[in-house]
C-alpha cells in the first residue's frame, strides 16, 4: 500500500478524496464470437437492442437537459443520431447478415472499428469522439447481454471512479454515486470532461495505462486543480486535501451567491463581467457562472473541427445557438484569429520566419475575402437572435478598420436584397492588441462602436517579446508601466468620445490587476468562466473612487513588482483570496 | 554583335561607358614548372622578387594613403605582411628547395593552395581575402617573369575592365586607365569594392563566367547602381546611359560642395549628419561623405569574422581606429545586436519560433555577461582616443538600461583599477526600438545621455508586422501615424530633460522624411555615407520653423500616404531631387 502519484490533465476542478472504484472492463475487448443459426432472428435482435438504447438516451437527454442544460444535452442527441448512422448499425448489420455471426460482436466490432479511425486521426477533436461511439456500443451490448463488463466490486463509502476511459453516459451516471473521477485516456475537450465540469466532478484525465495499477478500494486523491491523482497518500497528505477541499467548498459556497448578482463596486459603479469562450459548450459553463455576456466568443474552433472550411450554415448555426444562449445579453464575437501560433488545416498558410509578426487574424482575412464574407453573413443571420456585436482582431490601422467595417456593411447589403432578416446596424469594434490602435485610440474612437484590449499580444509587441518564449518571461508582463500607460491612454480615448472599452486578455481576470482596471475606468472585464465569481466578489469588496486613486499611483511608478506591491497594500486579502 | 544584358552585385555606383578590356589572363593558371640545378640560386632569385614586390607595395601604401586615405592603405599593408609570412613565403621556399623546381611555379602552387582553403569556407570575409593572396601571388610572379600574363589587346578610347576577378593593386593600378570595372567573381566586401567606392570608380562585381564572353573592344556600359553591365548597347540605349551617367555626375558635382559644410538650414538651425557604418573600413566612405561623426557602429561585424568570438585587443583596435579617424567627432557605437535575424558562428543560439520577438541584442548581452564585458572593457579603452558613446540596443525596461549601465561603469571601475586610463565618464544610451521605450520616453530621459530612435525596428513592432515578410510591405512604413506619434513624443521627452535624440533607422536618409524629421525636432540623423551630401543639401534649403508647422499638420492625418503627399506639397523639388 505504498503511495503512488501520478499526474494528468486537470478536466474540471474541485477536490474528490474517497476509495477508487476501479472500472474493470476485461471482457470490454473480448466480446464473445458466436455462429447464429437464424439471421433474421439475431438481425431483430439487433434492432430490438436498437430501439431501447434510443430509449436510454431520450431519457438521458431529457435529464441532463432538465439538470444541465440543452447544450451538454446535445452531446447525447449526437449519440442518438449515432444509432441511426448506416456507417455503424448498417455496417453492423451487414456483418450479421452476411457472417451468420452474433449482433454484440458484430456491433463491438464495428464499434471498435470505426473508433480506431477515428483516434488515428491528427485531430484532437476527432480523436476524443472515439469515446461517443464506443459509448453507443458498450450501451447496444449491455442490451444484448444485460451487463455492463465490470467486474470488479464497488467499495463502500464516497467513490472515485478510475477508468481507462469514461464514456459521457458514464460520467452522466455516476454522479451522484462517486466525488470525482480519473481516466488513462481523454483530453480537456472530451466530452466526459465537459460533462464533468457542468457536474462540478473533480477529475483528472489523460493519465495514461498507469492509472489502472491502483488496486480497488485504496484511498485516492483526486486534484482536479492541479491534475495530480494521490493513491494511498499518508495521514499528513490526506489531511492536508482535507483542508485544500474544505477551502475549496467554503470558496464555492462564498461565491456562489454572487452568480445571480450584478457586478457594481462598493460605492455603487457597475461594470460588466463577460465570459471568454471557445464554443458553444463553453457557452453554458459561462451562463452557469454567473457571465453577463460574451465579451470574447474565439470562432477558430469552428476552423480547426474539419479539414474543409466551415460552411456558413454551419457557422450560422454555431453563432446563433450562443446568442440565444445570452438571451439579449452582449456577444462579442471574433472574427477569425489564425495565423502566428495558430494554424488549420483547412487552410494551409506559408511558412514564415516571425509567425507573431505575420500575415495574421484580420490581415489574413483581408487577403483572403470570400473566407470573410462567409463569416460575417454567419454573423449577420444570426444576429437577428440576440445581440451580437462583431470585433475584427490584430487591426494597427484605420485603413483596415474601414475596410472591414465596408465588407460588413456589404455583406448585410448583400443578405437584404436576397431578403433574409438582418439588424438595421450592428455594433463593430476592434481589438486593441496591435501598439499602433492603441497609439491612435483616439482616431479610432471616432468610428469604432468598442474597443476590446487584448492584453496578451499587445504586451507581446510593446515589450517585443515572444509570449511564448519561456526565456522572456519577465518581459511578458501587462503590469509594465508602458503596457499600463496604453490601456490608460485607450480607456479614456473611449471615454471622450463615449465608447465602451472592454479587455479579454488574461490580465481581465487577474484579481491584482482587476483594482487597477477598475481605477484606470474599463467598462467591460471578459475572462474564463471560472474567474468570473471571485472577481465579481473582489470588485463588490472595492470603491471605484479609491481605485482611480490607486491607479494613479501605479502609474507614477517604473517598475511592475513595485506596482504589484502597491496593489497589493491597497488592497487588503488579494494576496490569499480564500 | 547582338546586346548582352547580365546582372552582378553592385559595388560602387555611377555609370561607366567604355570599350572593354577584357584582362584574358589564360596564362594564370598555368605558370611553367620547370627543375633547377642551383637551387640556393632560385631561392636566392625568390627572396630578390620578394624584396622588389615589397618596395612596390610600400610605394602603393604611400600613394593609396595620399589619395584615398589610411584605412585604404591597411588594405596593402595586409599585404606586406603577406610577404612576411611563413605561411606563404616560407612554404614556397620549402616546395622550392625541397623539389628543385622553380620559384614562379612554387609561388603560384602556394598562393592557389591558400586561396583555395579560404574560398572553401563558409564565410564571405574570408572568402573574398583569397583574392589578396593571389594578388601579392601575382605580383610576385610578375617579377620573376618581367609579365603580367594579359595577351588581350587594349583597346582605345575610354576603358571598361572587365575580368575574372580583381585584385585590389589591379584596382589601384587601372585606376586612371579604366572608367569602371566588371567582374566575375567578388563580393560587396571584398577590397577590390571597397577601393571601388572609394575611388569613385563604378564597379558591378559577382557577375559569373558569363562576363568573360563579353568580346575585346565592344562597347560596354556598367551601372554600378543596379549592378548592371550591358555589352553592345542599341544607340537608344546609349544614349539613355549617357543621360543618366550626365545626371548622375551633375548630382555628384552639384553636391560636392556640401561635403565640408556644416548641416544649417535656410533659417540658420544646425543638426548633425552622422553616417551609419558597419566596420573601420566603412569609416573612410563616411568620411569622404561629409560625415560629422557616425550616429551608428555596428559592431557585429567583428564577430562575423572568425568562428570564435573577438577578444579584446582585436576589438579595442577596432574601436580605436574608427575614434581616431573621426578627430573627437563623436562616434555612436551600439554594443552587439544578435539574435533576431543576424546569427553568429561564434555563437550559436536556439532556434526560436519569432527570433524577432526573441532574445536578441541588450537580452543576450545580460545573459552573456562574460561576452558583453570584454565588449564593454574594449569600448572604454578605446574611448580616450576620440568621442566614443555607447548606445544599447533593444532596451525595453529601465531595469534593463539600469543594468547596462551597471556593467558599464563596473567594467570602467576594474580598468581603472587595473590602471588602465579610462574616461571620468563615459556617455551612454539607449536605441529606441522597443515600443515600451518610446512609450517610456520621459522615464528614460531623466537617465540616459541621449537616444537613438531605431525606425527599421520600431515601425516593424509598432504595426506588429515582420519587416523582413514582403506581403507586409504596406505596414511597415514609418510615415504611419502611430509612428510619428511616438517619434514626436521621444523628442518631446528628450527635449524636457536636454538630452539629444538622434535616428539611426531608414528613415533618417530618406529625403521625402528629412524635412517631418527635422519639424518635429532632431538632433542627428544617421545614415548610410552616401545620402549625407543629397540630404545635407536638402536642409540647407529648409526652414525648420516652416518644417515643424508641416509637422503638425501632418500629425492630424491618419494615412501615410496623405502624410507624403503633404510633404511633397510643401516643399517643392523633393519628388525629382536632381
Amino acid at each position: 500500500m505504498s503511495a503512488l502519484r501520478l499526474k494528468g490533465i486537470p478536466a474540471a476542478p474541485g477536490y474528490a478524496i474517497g476509495r477508487a472504484w476501479v472500472l474493470d472492463r476485461e471482457t470490454r475487448g473480448s466480446v464473445e464470437r458466436r455462429s447464429v443459426a437464424d439471421v433474421a432472428a439475431e438481425l431483430e435482435r439487433l434492432d430490438r437492442a436498437v430501439s431501447a438504447a434510443k430509449a436510454d438516451i431520450r431519457g438521458l437527454i431529457d435529464e441532463v437537459r432538465r439538470r444541465l442544460g440543452a447544450e451538454e444535452a446535445e452531446i447525447f442527441e449526437a449519440h442518438l443520431l449515432l444509432l441511426e448512422d448506416e456507417e455503424f448499425i448498417g455496417r453492423a448489420r451487414t456483418r450479421v447478415a452476411e457472417q451468420s455471426r452474433n449482433a454484440e460482436s458484430a456491433l463491438h466490432e464495428t464499434a471498435e472499428e470505426i473508433a480506431g479511425t477515428l483516434e488515428s486521426m491528427d485531430d484532437d477533436y476527432m480523436k476524443e469522439r472515439a469515446a461517443d461511439i464506443r459509448d453507443v456500443g458498450r450501451r447496444l451490448i449491455g442490451h444484448l447481454t444485460g451487463a455492463d463488463g465490470n467486474r470488479s466490486v464497488r467499495p463502500a463509502g464516497p467513490l472515485v471512479l478510475i477508468a481507462g476511459d469514461l464514456t459521457p453516459s458514464e460520467t452522466v451516471r455516476f454522479q451522484g454515486t462517486a466525488a470525482g473521477f480519473a481516466t488513462a485516456a481523454g483530453g480537456r475537450t472530451a466530452h466526459a470532461a465537459i460533462l464533468a465540469r457542468a457536474l462540478g466532478l473533480p477529475a483528472v484525465v489523460g493519465i495514461g495505462e498507469r492509472v489502472l495499477a491502483v488496486e480497488n478500494g485504496s484511498v485516492v486523491v483526486v486534484d482536479g486543480t492541479t491534475g495530480e491523482l494521490l493513491a494511498n497518500p499518508s495521514p499528513d497528505e490526506l489531511e492536508r486535501y482535507r483542508e485544500l477541499q474544505a477551502r475549496y467548498e467554503q470558496r464555492r459556497r462564498r461565491l456562489l451567491p454572487y452568480r445571480n448578482l450584478p457586478s457594481v463596486t462598493a460605492d455603487g459603479a457597475s461594470v460588466e463581467l463577460a465570459a471568454n469562450i471557445g464554443s458553444p459548450l463553453d457557452a453554458e459553463a459561462a451562463a452557469d457562472n454567473g457571465a453577463e455576456g460574451v465579451g470574447l466568443f474565439r470562432t477558430e474552433f469552428l476552423y480547426m473541427q474539419h479539414d474543409a472550411l466551415p460552411g456558413e450554415d454551419e457557422q450560422f448555426e454555431a453563432y446563433k445557438s450562443v446568442a440565444l444562449r445570452f438571451h439579449g445579453r452582449p456577444v462579442v464575437v471574433r472574427t477569425l484569429d489564425v495565423g502566428g501560433d495558430k494554424e488549420l488545416k483547412a487552410l494551409p498558410l506559408p511558412k514564415e520566419d516571425n509567425p507573431f509578426l505575420g500575415v495574421r487574424a484580420i490581415r489574413l482575412c483581408l487577403n483572403r475575402k470570400d473566407l470573410f464574407r462567409t463569416q460575417l453573413r454567419a454573423l449577420l443571420r444570426a444576429s437577428v437572435y440576440g445581440t451580437i456585436k462583431i470585433m475584427f482582431p490584430m487591426i494597427a490601422t484605420l485603413a483596415e478598420w474601414r475596410e472591414a467595417r465596408a465588407l460588413l456593411d456589404a455583406a448585410a447589403g448583400e443578405l437584404r436584397r436576397e431578403g433574409v432578416p438582418v439588424p438595421d446596424r450592428l455594433e463593430a469594434g476592434i481589438m486593441v492588441e496591435v501598439p499602433s490602435a492603441a497609439v491612435l485610440a483616439d482616431l479610432f474612437a471616432k468610428e469604432v462602436d468598442f474597443f476590446s484590449i487584448g492584453t496578451n499580444d499587445l504586451v507581446q509587441y510593446v515589450m517585443a517579446a515572444d509570449r511564448m518564449n519561456p526565456e522572456l518571461a519577465r518581459l511578458n508582463d501587462p503590469f509594465h508601466p508602458a503596457v499600463l500607460r496604453l490601456i490608460r491612454g485607450v480607456v479614456e480615448a473611449a471615454r471622450r468620445e463615449g465608447k465602451r472599452v472592454g479587455m479579454c486578455g488574461e490580465m481581465a481576470g487577474n484579481p491584482l490587476a482587476v483594482p487597477l482596471l477598475l481605477g484606470l475606468g474599463l467598462d467591460e472585464f471578459s475572462m474564463s468562466a471560472g474567474s468570473i465569481l471571485p472577481v465579481r466578489a473582489l470588485i463588490s469588496r472595492l470603491n471605484r473612487s479609491e481605485m482611480s486613486r490607486l491607479a494613479e499611483e501605479a502609474l507614477k511608478l517604473d517598475d511592475p513588482d513595485a506596482i504589484r506591491s502597491l496593489i497589493l497594500r491597497a488592497v487588503p486579502g488579494l494576496a490569499d483570496p480564500d
